[in-house]
């Protein structure tokens, strides 16, 4: 049994994404960061980095979400080419995720939702590179149906929840129609829509988004 | 034959570290970051991100320096236990530095040094989140020698040149004494110092500093 411990964000959604695609049985424990949780020693003691998501296989630790999706493919055999140079394809845009597009969109969301500062210089430093990023996908895509090459893979399960969420620093994808495409057909995976509810997004309607930013804030500071 | 196309920064030396590391055959190839030699249709073709280091082995390119890592220690079976928990434990601590210590320290650079505005709150956020995972690695070196257990692996070589710079930032290993002794004991190692060699960084006495901020900012425009 693989125990999760997640929240409802980016990083969170790669690995239940992953999870539901493998048809792996695990127990979710839902890390409220707003308390703190991922500070206290229990989850330190699983990721000495205080961050989720991570999990526990049979008493094995693993964090980093990219981590996470390699150690999944390699217990399962799925999602990752099993030829030497298909398999470092799929590592090289895992990567490109974990150091590019998760840490840029990252640093935009703080800087245009959680900031306590408005500072434009940062916000459109974050936003240009954001695009670039978008943009490298959108090249790549012209190429194969998927990040990585012909088959859908860890490192398209990477970058999904993180191109999913572009409306929330406030990016569009109207200049990159084939990432739209590329996102709207992962997002019909039927893996995917149950990955997304575990846990769920928090309800964003009404006053639910100033609520969520304040939240976030606490977790900032 | 290993084709080496890199630049005198962090990620690039992580690459050169680990190529002399595992004596391994290669040419160098180093790319002028201030001529945008790495946006041109020839690199592009490599690394469609259009970033150093990248390697071409035997025809097949490897971008992402956290994949190349990955890639040369598959390819030679070394600085990566063999067993699936070593392995991942090695993968977790590389991911760890290719999402978070290189994108953190990477924007305390860019806001301490290059960016037009001075953003105080911007630098104190970077320099406070570098200081945090510094913290990460002290707490774990008190376990163990080397960042993924008792071995020296390629966690240890993408995280050591980030280390090895953090007085360009400003930052000092004064709080963090087995930080400091584990980057004292590694930059002993042969190899990683022929690998810093490669190519050898800018001269930084004189205005020689300066000069490089002015290269490093026509890069960021």
């Amino acid at each position: 049994m693989i125990e999760f411990h997640t929240a409802a964000t980016p990083n969170g959604h790669k690995v239940s994404i992953m999870l539901e695609e493998c048809g792996l049985d695990y127990r979710l424990h839902v890390i409220d960061l707003s308390s703190q949780a991922q500070k206290q020693p229990d989850f330190l003691a699983i990721n000495p980095n205080g961050r989720i998501p991570a999990i526990v296989d049979n008493g094995f630790p693993v964090f980093e979400s990219g981590a996470i999706l390699l150690y999944l493919a390699e217990k399962t055999g799925r999602f990752l080419p099993a030829d030497a140079e298909g398999r470092s394809r799929a590592v090289q845009w895992l990567m490109w995720q974990m150091g590019g597009l998760g840490p840029m969109m990252g640093q935009l969301n703080v800087f245009k939702r959680y900031f306590p500062e408005h500072i434009p210089a940062a916000i459109e430093r974050y936003e240009r590179e954001s695009y670039r990023l978008f943009g490298v996908m959108e090249t790549r895509l012209a190429d194969s149906p998927y990040l990585a090459g012909d088959d859908y893979s860890i490192a398209d399960i990477a970058c999904w929840p993180w191109v999913r969420a572009h409306e929330w620093p406030g990016l569009t994808l109207a200049n990159h129609p084939r990432l739209a495409d590329w996102l709207a057909r992962i997002g019909e995976r039927p893996a995917v829509v149950r990955g997304m509810q575990v846990p769920p997004r928090p309800d964003m309607s009404g006053d639910g988004a100033q609520r969520f930013v304040e939240r976030a804030r606490t977790i900032l500071a």
